[in-house]
């Protein structure tokens, strides 16, 4: 079954603006570091050493976010991510805001492997790969297969 | 006809992350940048006293990027800005990001009209709605219409 | 005897330049997000609600910086802040980074207690000075005192 | 005589905090980019290409602070930039930060010139210490070379 990676993050006085709430750019360093904390606790891949010593990047090509409500400073926001989809060189992710039971923010990202070497994409390593297995999306299961 | 609003963005150090490349976040901070000149400079409408006088919040609700090609250290990029629909209570912008005839990315942005002593959305304030009128997007010329 | 308040940071990609180690400017948003811990935990003092709904804010009026080792993305520093003086409308403080024993950067603050409307310096509120009190710097034992 | 080197900022809603004022590690990112765009037009020498191609690093290891006044969403601040020292391996500047008249704020900073594969301090590069020479600080004039 498709396992979630959840994380609290406290919005802190740096994340907001002159209108007293998150500044959205700062939403977006909270999913970066997200999916970093993903990698080092959930998936167990060493993201500092995949990008300074394997030079392995993973460089965001598409983000689709509806921001729904407004998040204040000194409120604990649940993140929540999820596999959506793992293809060849890239892995798609859904990550989820929420605080009190209402969700502030909603963000779809693509990500792709890429060789900070070359600039190129490069295919999902296998030690990644396997770790990503266990937060596969799972397939609706077929009627055939249910019976 | 649709007038685009353009502005240079040279990209700094602070803008890097450590494979040398923008932060993708960077490029918000960027585009909210632009959405003050443009309103600033564009729509003539002054921006901070909106914010701080008028209490006029400008949150935005859906954002839809995609980034093709990263962008470097001392490069300048033109962003140009274009409004692709006009509500109520909403603008729909389009921002690109080119260098060098590449497109960097491309952000599309719904912007929301919200008091900042209620936290609601309100009406487009008339100044500002006669201002956005000569960036309007054109709508197409139909076949009656043309001859 | 002075208690000094410590809270261990892990330094993240977006902590980093193209360097590859702690963009500077960064180090001061972590003091600022240990100060506001220390508020909040140490203190007992609602940071929050202090900004937003007491409108006294604690703006830095001196800071002395030395950065004596870089820091890489993946460590994690140990922040420790203790007070070094307590005035009628000021806090001095000193911040401390190490790791592996080895001091990255030190910092000494001017905070002053400032009402947000006024934008003036104000006496520090009877419950912060108290909650103070007990962070406060030790003065040394005189000769007298000690015999 | 002493060249300054100066370059006006406005001040952004991304620069501003809840409490509507430069939160001061942006100030820092602001003197930061002063430093990249002094070299790239005051001392001619290209910074991006300092960084990423002859991987030289500018860290700074002292940093000196006073913010006097708050700066305000909208405002445009003069930065001002004065060399005070030039070492074998270090340049000492002070910046200064001034609006309608009135000083916001002044950083004394020292930069190490530093390779950035060792990560070890180097002597200043002769085409930078060549550009330097020209803002090098003025001795006074002792009696005797007067008369």
């Amino acid at each position: 079954m498709t396992m979630p990676f959840e994380r609290p993050i406290r919005i802190r006085f740096s994340h907001c603006d002159p209108a007293g709430i998150v500044f959205f750019p700062q939403y977006l360093v909270m999913t970066n570091a997200l999916v970093e904390d993903w990698f080092n606790e959930g998936l167990q891949i060493d993201y500092a050493q995949m990008i300074s010593r394997r030079r392995i990047g993973l460089p965001i090509v598409k983000l689709d976010c509806e921001f729904s409500r407004p998040s204040q400073m000194g409120e604990t926001i649940m993140l929540t991510l999820a596999v959506t989809a793992i293809g060849r060189r890239s892995i798609g992710i859904e990550i989820v805001g929420d605080c009190n039971g209402e969700t502030r923010f909603r963000a779809k990202q693509v990500l792709v492997t890429t060789s900070l070497e070359s600039g190129r994409s490069i295919d999902i390593p296998t030690d990644i790969a396997t770790a990503l297995a266990m937060f596969a999306p799972q397939p609706e299961l077929s009627e055939a297969q249910r019976s």
